[in-house]
Parts: C-alpha cells; sequence; structure tokens
C-alpha cells in the first residue's frame, strides 16, 4: 500500500540527496582508525588521551608538602609511610616545610621551588592546595596528589572550591592532579613475590577499595591502586587506559560511585577492548533512576542506570554488584590473560595515539567448554544445574574421553559432565592421570572442581593434584572450597598459594567470573572499535533536519515526521490540511482508507483524546472526521496547525525507536515493542552511539518480546533488517543533532512483513 | 451482549444445580482443621503423619547389626564412631555378629531378636537389609539405618530391590527405615555449648550436607541432620514436620535432589508454616524442565521446576541455589525466631494431630524497617543501593531520631538511613549509643552493618559494641564482614563469637538472608492453611462433569465447553451444527453477529489452519462460512462431529487459565496472558491446588503483564473478580477430576470490564 519515496543519507555531501530508499545503508563505514584529537559529528572526541602514569606510579623524585615528624600529628604518619614506600620504589623523598630544618632526618625545604633538580610527584598533606599549584607548575612538577577534603563532597561551596583548584590544574601546563579527598592507597605496600599477571585497581572510596586490595593475602597479585577520590583532574577513565597498556595487568577493577564524563569513560573502556584487557566494574547506582526521566514514553523506558548498564556492555566492561564478585571475577580474569608479548607500551609522551588493535594473547583463545569434576555425584549435578542455568556451555564429552576416564573411575560413575570419580580415584595415581585427561580435551577450556565439604584424605590431595595439573595447562582450573569455615590447610595452604588455580567460596561467584571470563573473550575476539567508523562530518540529511529544529520546543506530528524523512526514514503520505475541503482533496491524493489526526505542537496522547480517527473511506466520513477533530480540539483548548491525513498502512508490528538525553551519556538510541506493550511490559533496548549494526541486531535480540519479529500464529516474519536500518538511521540524527533534541519518539514504528520495509506511523520531537 | 444462565457449583448435594451465575462462590470454605486420615475430593491426605523420632534421634538401646573391631575393616570404624555417639547421648550399644564373641570387649549377640529388652534403633552395617527387616520387625525394634549402596541410584534392578526393601518395611508394624544409601551423618557430634535456636539440617547428600553441618565451628548452633539417602522409607518430609515440633529448632535446612512425594511435602511444609517455623531448600532441578511438556499453551508454559517453585512459595519454604545462601538464610532465620513456650511437642505416638496453629512465636513480630549504619558514605551507599534494588525496606528515619543521632555523629553526615557516622564515634562512648538509638527505634527491626575492610582501631571496637548492643535487644544485628582474608580477630573471635549477631562475608547473601527473614515473618503472620479449607466431597457439578470424560480423549471444543459450564464458568452461546441451514437457525437464536468454527475431537490451531470464521452477520455470510469450513476440514483431512455457530464477544483481555499434570504434585492450575503473549513471552503463573482465593490474586500479581487487566491507553479495568472466580472454578475442576484430566486449556478466556464477567471463547480437554 505504500510506495512513496523520499530522502536518505550519505556522508558524501556532493551526492544527490534524493534517492530510492533503501538503496544506500545509512550506516557509513569510515574504517580509519581514529587518532587522539578526532573529533565525531557531534563534536565528541574519538580517542582516548592517554596520560603516562609511569612517573606517577614510579616517581623518581617526592616532594612532601606539609612533611612531619612531630609526635601526634596525622601528617607524621603519612610522612612515615610514603617514607618507607619512596625507599621500597626507589624514589627520593624530599620533606617540604616553610618552617621545619628536618624531618626524619631528611633536610626540608621550605618550598617546592627550592628543590633541586625535577620533581616527578608532589604530596600535597596541606589543607588548601590551591595556592600551591602554581607553584609546583612553575617547578614543572609531573604529579600531584591533593589529600585534602572539604571540596565538592560537602555541598556547592566546596563544589566552587573544587572548581577552582581543576581551573588551576588545566593552567599549570603539564601538571596532573589526583583528588582532592584521597588518600595514601597508591603508595600502600605491593606483595613483589606473586606471579602471573595482576590486577590494576582503580577507587573513587578507599574503604570500598581494601577487600580487592587485601586479595594479596590470599595470593592475588595486585600491581596498582588508585584512589581516585574527587577526581577534580585525573579520573577512572585516565587510569583504566594506562593500565590497559601495562603488560603485568591482568584485569582491571574499578568501584565508581558517579562517572564524571561518560565519553572519556567509553573511550578507556574502548582501549581496554582493544587490548583485549578485561575491565570489571561495581557501579553504585542501580536504584538512583528515573530523576529526570524525560515525559514520554521512550523516556519512561530506559532510566539512567540502563544506559550505564548497556553503555559498559557495548565496550565489554563486565559490571558486577558485589565487591566480592568484583574480587573473584577480576581474580579469575586475571589469571585467565596469557602473558602479552612486552614492549607494546611507552614510557613517555602519550602512549598508543593510533587505533591499532594490539592483541590481548600470546596464543589463541582457550576453548570456550567447561567441565565439572567431582568426587560426589551430588556435587557434581547440583553445580551443573546451576551452571547450565547461568548458561555456561557443559559439553558432553566425546566417546572415546569417556572411555579414557573410565580407565580411572568406576563404569558406574558418569564421566560424560560432570565428571564423577565416586571419591577413591582421588587418593592415588588415578588422580592426575583424570585430570590430565580432561584438560587435554580439544573442546575444554576449563576446570570446575567444587569441593563441598574438606575431608582430608581426599581433599588434600585432590587440592595439590590440583595445583599440578594447573601448573602444567594453560588452561583454566578453578576449584570452588565450600566449606564455610575456610582455615583448612588444602584451602590455605595449597589452593590459594597457587598462581595457577583460582579458587572461589561460592557456586555463584565462580559461575559468575568464568561467565565473564567466557563472554569476554567471545566480546574481545569479535570486537571492532565502533569510534573508527563513527561519522566525523554531517551527511546532508543534516542541513535539512537542522532548519526544522525550533529550540526549546515540541514538533507538531508533521515537522517530526519530515525531520524522519530527512534522514530517510519512511513516512505515510500525508498532507496537512485546514479545511474539510481541503482533506477532502488530500485524500484523493494520499488514497483510500485514510487516517485523520489532529495535529499541532504540543499535541501528546492523541489517541486518548479523540484526535485520531481511522478507517475513513468516502467524502462525508472526511468531512464529518474534520468537523469532530476540531470540535474535540475546541472543547479539550488543543491549539491546532491543522489536520493531517494520512495514509492507512497495513498491519505490522508496532515498535518504538527513540532518542533520549542521558545526562553522563549524551544521546541514547531505544529500541523497543510498542503499542499496548510499551507502556505494560517497558520491553525495550537501549544503546549510546556510536554503535554499528550488530548492536543494532543485538537490541532486538534482547527484547523479551522478540519472537513478535519473527512471526507468531501465522503472521509474517517482520522486515527486521529495515527496523535496524531505521535504528541506524535514528542513530545518525542522535550523533548530528544530538544536542539540539531533548527528545525523540517515533510510535509507532509500524514494522511491515519482511522485503516491505517499516514506516513511521507518529512521531514526537521536543528540541533542546 | 452475553446474558445466559448456566450452572454454578456448590458443595452441598442436596441444593439445586442450577442457579444464576455469580450468586454463588465457587471457593467453598469449610474451615474445619484437618486431621490425621482427613482426604481431600481427589483422596489425597490433608494433614501430614508425622512419625516421633525421639527415640531416633536420642534413643536408649542401639543394636550394631555387622559391627566390628577388627584391624582395617570399614564397619570398625563405623562401629568405633557409634560407640562415642551412643555415649554422648546416653545410649547403650549392643553389637550383633553372627560369630563374634565381642565387638571393643562388649558382648556380640548373635541377632536383634537376641538382644535383652527394647531396642529403639538398629544400625545395618550389612550389604543387604532385606533379610535383617523381618527379624527387626518381631523384635519390635522402632528404627533402622541401611547403610547399604546398590539400591534405586544403580539403575531398575536396584530400584526392584529398593521396592522390596520398602516393602518389607511397609509389612513390619512400627518400624521405620532411613536409607538405604545413607550414612552417619545423623550420629555426628553436635556441639554442645552454643546456644539459641538451633539449625535443623535434612540432606540427600551427606557431603552436600556438610557445610551447613560445619557451620558449627563458626559458632551457629545445629540439632539434627538427617541424611535422607534414598528415602525407601522415611522422607524428608517426614524430618521437616518432626523438627517443626522441635522447641530447639530455630529454622529447617533441607538439600533437595528430588522428592518422594509432592503432597507429602507439601503438607510438611504446611505444618512448619502454622507453627512458623522457616524452612530453607535447595532443590537441585533449575534445568530439568520440559521434559513431558505438554503439547497445547499452558502446558508450554510451565515446566516442573516452575511448579517445585510455586509450590514451595505456597507454603513459605524459602528456595535458595547455593549452599552458601542455605547456611546465611537458615542462619539468620534460626536466629530471628524467638523462643517458643515449652511442651508444644509430645513425646510419644504421633504429635499435634489437630491443625491448631501454634503461635511461632512469643511476642510481636519484629518491624520490618531496615536501617543500614557505616563508618563510610561509600559502603552506606553502596548497600543501600542493592537492598534497595532486591526490595528491603530502607525507611528514612525520623527527624526527632535524626536529631537524637546528631547529637554524636557531626552534622554534615547523612543519618536519614543509611546511617554514615564517618567513622570517629566508633572509637568512644558515642559507638553504643549511636547502636542503641538505632535500635530503640520503633521502625526499626533490623540493623545491618557492613564493615567493608577491616582497620582494627575502629572495626575491633565496632565489632564489640554491634556484638553488645545485639544482647540488649530482641532485633536483628547482621554484620557483613567484607575481608575476603577471614582471620582476623575481630571477624573470628568477636563476631563469631557472637550467638546473637549473625556475620555475612557478601551483601548480596546478608539481603537475601534479611529479605527472607521479612518475607517469611509476613507470610507467616497471613498464613491459613488451605488444607483445612479444601473441599472433601464432590459437588453436584462432579457427576455431570465425569459423564462428559472421554478417557484417553481430547474432547471436542462443544464437550470441553460442556465441562466448562458443568463448574459454571461462562462459555458464549452456540450450537452444534451439521448443515448450512441449521447455521442459520442456530444464528437466529444465538444471535448476531456470530463465529463459526469447525468442532471435532483432535482439532488443534484451528485459526491457523482456517478453521475460525468471524463477524458474520447474515445468512448468506453463514451459508458460504459453513461450506469453506467443511470444505478446509475435507481437505485438511480433519474429522468434524459438526460446525458451532456461537455468539460473538465483544473484546475483553485475553486469559488462559488451565490444568496441567504435574508427575511431583498431580493437578496443577496456570493462570496466563492469552493471544499473542501467551507464545511470545509466557507470562504465565502456576499453582498447586488446593489454595484459596488470595493465591489467585497472587497468581495475577505475578504476571508481567499484569497492568493490561487494569486497562491501559483508556481501556476499561477487565473484570478481576470475575478472572479468579473462574480460576478457583478450574481450581475445583483440578480437584475433582485432576486424576481424570491430562490437560485441559481455556485459551482464551475473554475477561471483560469490571462487572460484565469472563468468558471462556475456546477450550481444549484431554482425558486420561
Amino acid at each position: 500500500m505504500l510506495g512513496s519515496t523520499h530522502g536518505t543519507l550519505t556522508t558524501d555531501s556532493r551526492r544527490a540527496r534524493t534517492v530510492a530508499c533503501g538503496e544506500h545503508p545509512a550506516q557509513v563505514v569510515h574504517g580509519r582508525p581514529a587518532e587522539v584529537g578526532d573529533l565525531d559529528v557531534s563534536g565528541r572526541p574519538l580517542h582516548a588521551e592517554v596520560p603516562d602514569l609511569d612517573r606517577f606510579f614510579r616517581p623518581e623524585s617526592v616532594a612532601v608538602v606539609g612533611a612531619s615528624d612531630a609526635e601526634g600529628r596525622p601528617n607524621t604518619g603519612i610522612t612515615r609511610q610514603l617514607l618507607a614506600w619512596s625507599e621500597r620504589v626507589g624514589a627520593r623523598l624530599h620533606p617540604v616545610h616553610p618552617t621545619r630544618e628536618s624531618v626524619f632526618g631528611i633536610p626540608c625545604a621550605p618550598s617546592v621551588a627550592a628543590l633541586p633538580g625535577q620533581v616527578d610527584l608532589a604530596v600535597l598533606l596541606v589543607s588548601d592546595p590551591l595556592p600551591v599549584i602554581d607553584e609546583l607548575a612553575a617547578a614543572k612538577v609531573r604529579f600531584a596528589v591533593a589529600f585534602a577534603s572539604g571540596f565538592a563532597e560537602t555541598g556547592a561551596e566546596g563544589a566552587a572550591a573544587q572548581e577552582r583548584l581543576a581551573a588551576a590544574v588545566a593552567r599549570a601546563d603539564g601538571l596532573r592532579l589526583l583528588g582532592p579527598n584521597t588518600n595514601l592507597n597508591a603508595f600502600e605496600r605491593f606483595r613483589e613475590d606473586l606471579d602471573g599477571p595482576a590486577i590494576a585497581l582503580i577507587t573513587q572510596s578507599g574503604h570500598q577499595g581494601r577487600p580487592v586490595f587485601s586479595l594479596q593475602e590470599l595470593g592475588i597479585r595486585l600491581s596498582h591502586w588508585a584512589p581516585t577520590g574527587n577526581e577534580a583532574d585525573l579520573e577512572t577513565a585516565d587510569f583504566i587506559s594506562y593500565f590497559a597498556e601495562r603488560p603485568e595487568v591482568g584485569a582491571i577493577a574499578a568501584y565508581v560511585e558517579g562517572l564524571k564524563d561518560g565519553r572519556a569513560f567509553l573511550l578507556a573502556a574502548d582501549r581496554a577492548a582493544r587490548r583485549g584487557v578485561p575491565v570489571v566494574a561495581v557501579k553504585v547506582g542501580r536504584t538512583e533512576t528515573g530523576a529526570r526521566t524525560a515525559a514520554s514514553h521512550t523516556g519512561k523506558l530506559t532510566g539512567a542506570d540502563a544506559v550505564v548498564d548497556a553503555a559498559m556492555r557495548q565496550y565489554g566492561v563486565i559490571r558486577v554488584d558485589g565487591l566480592d564478585e568484583l574480587q573473584d571475577t577480576a581474580t579469575l580474569l586475571a589469571r585467565a590473560r596469557r602473558p602479552r608479548t612486552p614492549g607494546t607500551t611507552g614510557t613517555t609522551g602519550m602512549i598508543g595515539t593510533t587505533g591499532t588493535t594490539v592483541p590481548g594473547s600470546a596464543a589463541d583463545p582457550l576453548p570456550e567448554g567447561v567441565v565439572v569434576y567431582s568426587i560426589s555425584g551430588g556435587t557434581g549435578a547440583h553445580f551443573a544445574d546451576l551452571a547450565t542455568e547461568a548458561g555456561l556451555p557443559l559439553p558432553t564429552l566425546s566417546e572415546a574421553k569417556q572411555a579414557e576416564l573410565h580407565q580411572w573411575i568406576p563404569d558406574y560413575l558418569s564421566v560424560a559432565n560432570p565428571v564423577d570419580n565416586g571419591g577413591h580415584p582421588v587418593g592415588d595415581r588415578r588422580g592426575p592421570r583424570i585430570l590430565d585427561a580432561i584438560l587435554d580435551d580439544p573442546a575444554v577450556g576449563v576446570l570446575i572442581c567444587p569441593i563441598t565439604g574438606p575431608f582430608p584424605p581426599m581433599s588434600d590431595k585432590l587440592a595439590q593434584d590440583l595445583v599440578a595439573a594447573a601448573e602444567r595447562t594453560d588452561k583454566l582450573v578453578c576449584v570452588v572450597w565450600g566449606s564455610p569455615v575456610g582455615t583448612e590447610a588444602a584451602y590455605r595452604e595449597t589452593l590459594l598459594g597457587s598462581s595457577r588455580v583460582t579458587t572461589f567460596r561460592t557456586f555463584a561467584n565462580c559461575i559468575t567470573a568464568v561467565r565473564a571470563h567466557l563472554d569476554h573473550t567471545r566480546f574481545t575476539s569479535a570486537y571492532r572499535s565502533p569510534f573508527d567508523e563513527a561519522p566525523r562530518s554531517p551527511s546532508p540529511s543534516f542541513r535539512k533536519a537542522k532548519a526544522l529544529m525550533r529550540p526549546g520546543q515540541q514538533l507538531s506530528e508533521h515537522a517530526a515526521k519530515q525531520l524522519l524523512r530527512a534522514y530517510g526514514i519512511r513516512v505515510p503520505r500525508e498532507q496537512l490540511v485546514t479545511s474539510a475541503a481541503a482533506a477532502v482533496r488530500a485524500a484523493g491524493l494520499v488514497g483510500y482508507p485514510v487516517v485523520m489526526k489532529a495535529s499541532g505542537a504540543r499535541i501528546a496522547h492523541k489517541t486518548e483524546l479523540g484526535l485520531v480517527k481511522i478507517g475513513l473511506t468516502s467524502a462525508s466520513q472526511i468531512r464529518d472526521a474534520y468537523r469532530e477533530l476540531t470540535d474535540i480540539a475546541r472543547y479539550e483548548d488543543v491549539s491546532l496547525d491543522g489536520v493531517l491525513v494520512c495514509q492507512m498502512v497495513e498491519r505490522g508490528v508496532e515498535m518504538v525507536v527513540g532518542v533520549t538525553h542521558d545526562d553522563l551519556f549524551g544521546p541514547t538510541v531505544t529500541v523497543g515493542l510498542g503499542g499496548v506493550l510499551v507502556e505494560v511490559l517497558r520491553d525495550s533496548a537501549v544503546r549510546v552511539p556510536p554503535f554499528a549494526e550488530d548492536q543494532a541486531h543485538a537490541m532486538l535480540a534482547e527484547l523479551r518480546g522478540r519472537a513478535l519479529l519473527d512471526g507468531v500464529r501465522g503472521a509474517p516474519p517482520a522486515d527486521v533488517d529495515a527496523l535496524v536500518e531505521v535504528v541506524l538511521r535514528v542513530q545518525r540524527m542522535a550523533l548530528e543533532l544530538g544536542d539540539d533534541i531533548a527528545e525523540l519518539d517515533i510510535n509507532p514504528l509500524m514494522v511491515l512483513p519482511r522485503g516491505q520495509g517499516a514506516v513511521a506511523l507518529d512521531a514526537l520531537a521536543v528540541c533542546r
């Protein structure tokens, strides 16, 4: 029933503006790696600027401003700790104090300016760091840490002080500041005796980072701890980018209360994704949703937390809720990471300024298969039940492998996976052979051994065998130590003494971590940075669309549809009329049957108000409808710019596609099931631009009602390709007009049967 | 448009069979407490038979059949352990062996028959216990434990042997058997030095029970452990019923791999619910769904695991997935239980044979409010975020309470809830005052203090204060010890040394346990046993319905609707006709417009086959439709018993209501959203009869699309009362015809606007 031509978009501004619909894809692949300084069409950066923090974590010269050795002063303890740390990392420490001669026997300088040579790091123990900043700038100090509190965390006055501090740092060329309101966490004692890839830790709260840091006491290697505090300058994103370049870092663990800059976070996550370095993050704010929820439908669909969730998933950041999950997941992912070729990190200036992907691993990724091995059939069944429910792939072992295992395991026990050894084989030479045989299977990448209850004659030997087997393989060996006691030697000494076996305390955390490992591996191997493909210059559609914008206003339905047409999104044939006679003429042009709707700049909920008339088949019906619509509008005190006479579109699947502005990430794109479902089930998916076609498909896959698009109860499959195309065109609008649009809502988008396209039957647009 | 009268049901068989619809509720409240021996209308018991297991757990005389003291024999170790246990519980142990003179210096009897006096418990260490059963019966032994394995767990042959064993026990009047394939867990060493309400443990696998049992090492009291093994006789349900009567039991923890008898489990859970004793259970089988999924729509909606889930919820059983959650939740619930009046348990014969509810607590339930108290604002915010998301109620403290707290806590810190003390007040006399002030608040029932990182100067004192404060209150005090290390003195000694503070290791488990406590308290206080109100004798509907059943066959739509009519469920006016002329006459009687449908015993998917014609408004349309329907039926090779001419029903909300047979629990009732949604979203809820009206409402509340019933986008609210009434009438069918119905499916049930009822537009019934 539809057949109109309309505009499509292209990035080549010299091309004809209007071509037949569907010939040209909306997603234009640039494919040029993003570089520092590159901006996308919205003016947002396309590349993380990575600060070189080598001299922050390993300075040669440290000034301590406000150093003290006076009994009972808080700064005395801090100075003592910094002294010990400086010794460990081989830095010279210079106490700075206006009046003291010396501190702990080291001569004091009255100011940083008075110090000889380059100072890499100045630790500011003064209550007001602002006056010191200019002095540091003059002395070309590279890094400063401000411990003082009383800034943005205390309210408006503190926030203003923090602004002044940030401005001073920005003026100080080359100086980077950590804090204020931070602490000594970066200068703690890191165990040097642990090997393997390490966890690098970033926390906004020192207290909340402590459990991850103390993993060292359980034999898990930590390489860095960045306590970002109020983030007046250096922020979480800077540390993610930096840690992603460090060869010793196997995984980045982050505890985030709020993000300073959504785009910077995504660019940092993109950097980690390119390098295959997993980022595991707690982000507080699950329930702080909906404060500025927009009034229209898509606005209601996704609170800000859903946007955070989506943004993280787009870049492979693994979001967890508890600190225990953060610990366990980061540990496994660090240990899953095989050593990188050294030399991929620079030591001076900005690092890795090209977008080239550095392979994360020297070898191919491990196979996905997970095998559960236990000394009790009950334990194996229980674990397998939960693991399968969580989506872990537990392949059935081959007949040949099962026969091999039955050399050592009695025939009446099942070894298909889970492998139940019945207990006894653990006690003798069969134990290690079984483990090697499982780990040797080409389908197997992960072996999980839940040890529910410790029974030293068996579990001690089993723990030893697992540790030894893990040394002989690249594959992951996980143990769940089920005893709540946790003082057993097999746990404390044998298992925690291994840098290859990862030991969990709960089934759930083991499953979460293994799932994260498999998801991240899959994500990384398929990852292509959307920033490389983001549009850098506006499409011809942009100018047309820009002319339609009315800052601060809601557009009429007709104008909103013009906006969609400008971006090549199909709308019904329609005419705006201001008399009954014109309506009848319009119907003749549009073609019967028609739909008539009141049109005006501020009309919402047209259907509920009776401002839509459908299925009109004659001139007299049209005249009646015109009269009724204008009557209702008068009665409801709605101001009209006319009445729309629209082509009636055949039945399809009703969807909603829209743009909402998120304070943290800017414009976001939402797609959901339309009609009644959008209100009742809020079944929608959101993404932060830029994203590629695969993400548009992934959005649809997230919908609980996805099957409606495939056709149910004899309905034909819907034109999913056309729907995806609309999502990508809407993304293009979001990128080009993002900051001008408060809200855009196509509701419904009627997705017709496959091959027939999709039509925006109604649209709402609010300009900023 | 509808107005037919039809049958309703009543339990008084002497009443008139047909009365005006809606005058009499389907749910007839008997209100007579169920007693032992009572059966419901389906012949199922209404009351748990509770074995008196006092002499099992505390025997005076124990025979060990197959006792040994020979070096290296497995039975020697077992005999030694039983000797030690007998000494602890004050039982005389009698070794029984056909040839030995004595075992460990105790004279051996050649058989149980040869022992003097009453033997309470016989432990059978022989590989085939069957021949010993008759001997035990003759000697009037009360309990036997069979350790031998090789029964049902090994396959068909073993299952047959187990059947023989069970039959022998059933013949032996008064003898009860634990096992076979069980172990020594019931006879372990229970710490006597711990006080407060205890956890009683039931496990089908000894290995899986070990972590819960070892909670004793963390200061948590355990009172019993029942390792039920293959459950040839005594089963999980028996132990739940028994433990629910024991005054020292605060919570029952169960690890269940499979249930022997669904009804017995529910009756036991009912018993615990009446007494307010929480049952926390792991039930393996999350992913073993759908093996015997029925072919029709409601059948697909709920796998067996969903039924287990629902059944447990109906009786307040708290289902958890991990053994760590089982431990933590059972611990908190045991500690939340205040001491019961002694004397509510009998010591001889069957206990508690009346259905009277024994109050679970001497005092009123605690208030629901949860307060989060921390020494770090970040920790409090993080915990509160997750707790709120999980539905814990965190009330804002009153202005007065906040002012009180600000006496000790600086003004710039928030004490609204979470209460952030900023750290310092912990170190001095303010610490205990703050805790008392919070616990004194009448809105507060639970105080949770997450201690993320141990910092001994603060956390040691805080731990001591929390333990002391918990001693001064009835309210619950919970700590989350966030350090993964777990060797700290504040944790090991102070916190674990308290029987009043419950200490968790993760935010998630604390939240799960507190949520379970609040849910269970609410559940218990509102609990009325559905067994007391279950129908005991058939309704008049039953005979009418029974006459319609055709064993092994699917009924025609017309016959299935007769079945519904028999139970007072409204169906459209309709006539079954076998000629076009009769169809026209029928339409005149039914009233235009009409729907015409092919009717036959084996027709499914009528709409897809084109066997439904709607909106027919004239005689000629009816003649055309008749011809077309019979043509299609011939073409599709469908055998018809005629064509239905049905009244057309106005639009409402389409629902699905049905009965499916579950192998474990028998007939179940399902309600879901109908139409396309039933296939796409599988949005449904299931219950096991008997259940009361509140559960029918709860089923609707579970539906994600529940709001559709309230009216969306200007649609009027649906007649929810009528829907609930249909669910209860369908339940009545399930109870009365349950074992004759393989499947019943009303799809759609059109729920009209409020006050207008609900009409079953189509129905499918398959007889067993």
